[in-house]
């Protein structure tokens, strides 16, 4: 079983949080390879995950192209350019994400009939359903074109994944009528509406997060907004509802008998803990860790990086994506 | 003290939400003149609030273009006029809003060097201050100059409404660096660091929500998917909540004890009912409502309606628009 290569080095939080979340993932059975500087890499006891030198770190606030260029020894072209050698089965990494992307379009390639590889998330919904969001940030400029294709890759990926047989399309907008949106979102509705799939016209995010559709299809620059808008709600609900806790006392009983159902709340509402997000269309399993990753997050990451693996999903991809 | 004209016919449940709306703000001594068919205006008590009769009404799907050619002697017109005629000092409607600011537009014309109104909002932040937001919906494909004149219109705002000396201005975007967003926001981030304004660059949701900067930039069509998704977070961990604590009954007897803090969590995260969005930048005081908007939001963007008018709002953010 092939490990998964993490890059050691990204991330806002340092090594450390890798290593940790890395051990986490290593002791529930999952085998990960670190990138990065072995002279920066300090595990608690030594040699336990294996690592794979690499002696460059991409800086967050990296130009993406310049660093494929100027750092090809790079902890996050290591991370890739382990799956190309078949050393690793899958890439992870909380770094710079453009220049993630970057390394691994250039390394692994495309999946055929893809121009634009989509970050690609899986978040609950109300009615107990999932919905697929993509483009998370891979892509700010896309053509109406672009987002058929992610329609269509997210469709590959609902088949696959949620195992649904006809997953239904959705596109981001401020309003359900085809004339509402932007001049993208209205040339797109109507690519969206030629292709063979379950295209259920424009969707609200309100609507799409209470099950109008299961795959959400969004450019990446108003996709990653809204995801770290929701993000930063979830998080502003919790503070406010911790600082109203704190403030009564009888509520601080109350607190102590609902710590359950908060913990639970929590865990339903983290979606950077998820798992990361799946760089879809490239040829290689490629997940993208939040920059704010925790011990939990990365070897969050890690575990799914290795299940997509386990699971054959890029070939199965491939495979939906072949015109019947 | 002159009325708010109110568009009875729109949103989302029909007039009589409307009117419920509008006699709780007439309850609390503000003055409202309802706009409407009078025929299919049923007040409780009949006569309590004064009608004036607009035989048509826009639907919530209608192009806006259209129906401002089409119904000329529409609701939301109504509305408009009662300002333009001197019968009202403000206009609320909760329906279509491409169609009230058409007619506001028209009608009422633009302050001096605003070339497109922009819909504003006021959303509590994590760090006790407060942020405008703008644009949310008006302008789904504005050019870079157009968001530097939100930028202008939201500096306005803020110095007299929140009565802040040099409120810090943000561009929404995906990340910090000047680099980040898309080709949009890059062309706006160097317009705005022309200006003579406290422009602080590109903010992400959550450091804007935890107080990076004063009044948010952004274009519509990104600004109202980041607002609805945050009404949608904060609704889906509520029910989150609501279900967790329902699951377990010691649960729901640390639910009973938390039920003040809970309400306190909604009535601060309930941003659709703050009480409406201004059209910042046309010649009157113009609130457009949430078409979902119950009796409580109504009554809430009439109040802030007649708030803006005493104050005084048009005049003051017309003379801080102009050149020192």
């Amino acid at each position: 079983m092939l490990p998964v290569a993490l890059d050691a080095m990204g991330g806002d939080r340092g090594p450390d949080v890798n290593i940790a979340g890395a051990l986490r993932a290593h002791r529930s059975g999952i085998p990960v390879v670190l990138v990065g500087d072995e002279n920066k890499l300090r595990q608690p006891r030594k040699g336990v995950l294996p690592v794979l030198h690499a002696a460059e770190a991409v800086e967050m606030d990296e130009s993406a192209a310049r660093s494929v260029r100027s750092k090809p020894g790079s902890s996050i072209r290591g991370a890739i350019d382990a799956i190309k050698t078949g050393k690793a089965c899958a890439a992870v990494s909380c770094g710079n994400t453009g220049a993630f992307m970057a390394a691994a379009t250039l390394v692994l390639g495309r999946i055929e009939g893809v121009d634009r590889p989509a970050i690609t998330t899986v978040v609950p919904r109300t009615d107990g359903g999932r919905l697929v969001i993509l483009d998370l940030g891979a892509n700010t400029d896309p053509k109406p074109e672009h987002l058929a294709q992610f329609a269509r890759l997210g469709d590959a990926f609902a088949r696959v994944v949620l195992k649904l047989d006809r997953p239904r399309i959705g596109l981001l907008s401020n309003g359900e009528e085809p004339s509402k949106g932007n001049d993208l979102t209205r040339a797109a509705h109507a690519l969206l509406g030629a292709l063979p799939l379950e295209f259920v016209g424009n969707v609200e995010p309100p609507h799409a997060f209470h099950g109008a559709c299961d795959v959400l299809v969004c450019d990446g620059f108003v996709g990653n907004i809204m995801l770290k808008s929701i993000e930063a709600t979830a998080e502003v609900v919790g503070g406010i509802l911790r600082r109203e806790i704190l403030a009564h006392p009888s509520s601080r009983f109350g607190a102590w008998l609902l710590q359950g159902a908060l913990a639970r709340v929590r865990r339903q509402t983290a979606y950077s803990s998820i798992g990361g997000a799946l760089l879809l269309g490239v040829d290689g399993v490629v997940v993208v860790a939040h920059g704010r990753s925790d011990a939990t997050a990365v070897s969050g990451a890690i575990a799914y990086a290795h299940r997509c693996a386990q699971d054959d999903l890029v070939e199965r991809i491939r495979t939906a994506l072949r015109p019947a």
